[in-house]
């Protein structure tokens, strides 16, 4: 069976744009299966294009198509690639920093630039600000139609010359374990870190204990209180903070049906920083 | 050919979280189709996952396997279920009152928890904020591709203890006719009793006929008019109130045009009360 | 291969309606592919949806069923009709302004009004609110899934009779290339006239260049500046106007990672002109 393309754009579903990179995919091979990461990435955050491409890979088969298109240099001399992923999976998309957390925490064997003369959609060539479906999409159809091989969607350059946004990486120091806030959830106000929960169980870090959770952006404190460490929100209260195992397996702070995200202001990236301590 | 699979949530598509549900089963089965309701339940509201489901099984082919995830308490000891409806197709869900409607006005036969030892993505199991993915999508996916038969998702249990949320029944005094508010719909301000429309016609109520709507929130007014009835929106005036039948052949209320709902700040569930009686 | 089914409405997801289209559209026949154009067309505005449409037509296989469904006038008297491009695609819509774009730009053969007797869901006969599931997307599956043919959809009319928005044509007075404002991005901002490129490119201006752009809503100014003209928004600094090649090869106003649309209050339709006059 042909792989899925998987999409995900900063373009919102409230245009047409998304459609026509699935009609381009369907004219080319009318079997393909097409489904949909989210729409809605902030509009031309990089950062978060990486990360939201990271959240998924693992849950799709080897050989999976993913389509991202966060591309605020679209039409200009910044790369377009295909990355060969460590399971055989690929990423169609601009080289601007999407790649970051694949690259870093996924694997990439291999990264190829797309040759515009062969792997580019002929009708609308002198439209230059729709790569999503005029190069990206197209190239993707053809790869996952098995109409082109990967070796054919243009010359390798080297992977560590792959553009990657800023990780801090989790650290420990004595009984801290600090890192970033990798991942927020606009719905639900989710607030995650990179700590993988291997490390919380490596330092003896276990549900119904306490830690000062502490939150920094740029220095500046911006949360700094005791909470619970549960298996997941329904074990405290409603409207309170809770750290929980984040889908991810990362650790993440929320508040039981509430939004800690706007509740105090936090956002993602290498300027959000956050500490766990156990206290009791 | 395998039965589809269809989803609704409250988790938005602001996120990936809907697109791992997708992988979860297209990993299963790649031939699996896979369809959406609305990710947009408010946020925990059970009452409202019930009613979107109602006004979908039906336009379903029987066997399809319906995937619904408005999951507040996710990862305590909440049942994780599989209901077998009244026309063989499946809710795979958590039983917190999303099944209430289904069970009243659909019929369930069956209902089974969810064997989590063999229903449950193995790969995650240290995450429990996420059933969507890990047990309910999985266990949808391993249903719907015939891998697990109904019986195989789990034990069964009284189909009488599922949990429901309290539904005012409609009711007739005299030429009174009341119910409940069930539906509210956020885009179009449509607000639906859950009368069904035959009822109208038993009593003689026709189109062109006009009828003093009551709209009661714990027993205040909130709506008291004549509304005139109609087959649609269309026979009155833009701006004006209408009584139709509506998609799900109840009786509704709306304004041409117009938002009834945010006009009149109207909600749904048992505390939302409406009368109507033919005046002429 | 059957031709895919793709839709589109003012209906939002955020509610039940569109996922009942997809499952009446299944029942008629599993194998059907269905796809989303966007569902955001803004409530009752047909211009757009004829917009919308335009935009995608030539992006999908000739045969493709297309489902249109703005239709504030629904169960009136207004027509319900089957539309058969110049590729061999087909629309099905209310007969109400939606057309308006493919009619003239891209030809429609033969328009047939849908006989309800034989193409009208049977089991929601008492529904007149929801033809959107109950006649155009069960009319769109039984002809995608070839149960009936084209001329089984209903009565042929006459093409000229089809109801349509006025169009401003673009027109070129010395040094002034006009037209109308075609289609607005709610998401990015980007503001399209209909002048096609190769006007452009006719009058011999070239990336590079600078054109005074105007903007005017019913006679009043509402923008009057020199702009360069570029291929894609990131060859200006960010925050500045960029005049471009639209993804449907018409000339176009942006802000580079800015929202042209919100900045001046821009919106689309024949009240809204734009001239481009090459000034350097």
């Amino acid at each position: 069976m042909k792989p899925a393309i998987v999409m995900q754009t900063d373009f919102t579903v409230q245009t047409p744009a998304v459609c026509t990179m699935y009609g381009v995919c369907q004219m080319i091979d009318p079997t393909l299966r097409i489904f949909d990461n989210t729409h809605d990435i902030p509009n031309f955050d990089t950062y978060q294009a990486s990360d939201a491409l990271i959240q998924i890979v693992d849950f799709w088969a080897p050989g999976t198509v993913f389509v991202s298109v966060v591309d605020p240099t679209v039409g200009t001399d910044r790369k377009a690639c295909v990355a060969k992923l460590s399971n055989g999976s690929f990423v169609v998309t601009p080289d601007n920093g999407s790649l970051t957390h694949v690259k870093k925490y996924f694997g990439i064997d291999e990264v190829r630039t797309i040759d515009e003369t062969r792997n580019r959609l002929e009708s609308t060539k002198r439209v230059s600000i729709f790569h999503g479906r005029d190069l990206f999409a197209y190239c993707a159809g053809k790869l996952a139609a098995g109409i082109i091989t990967y070796e054919e969607v243009g010359p390798l350059y080297p992977v560590e010359t792959i553009i990657e946004h800023k990780i801090i990486e989790p650290s420990i120091d004595g009984s801290k374990i600090s890192g970033m806030i990798e991942t927020i959830d606009p719905h639900f106000g989710l607030v995650a870190s990179n700590i993988p929960s291997k490390i919380f169980t490596a330092h003896g870090i276990q549900d119904g204990d306490t830690v000062l959770v502490q939150i920094t952006h740029k220095n500046t404190s911006v949360y700094e209180q005791n909470v619970t460490v549960q298996p997941s929100f329904g074990y405290v209260a409603i409207g309170q903070a809770v750290v929980v195992v984040s889908e991810n397996s990362k650790m993440q702070i929320a508040i039981n049906q509430g939004h800690f995200k706007d509740t105090y202001g936090i956002d993602c990236g290498p300027d959000w920083l956050i500490t766990f301590e156990k206290t009791s």
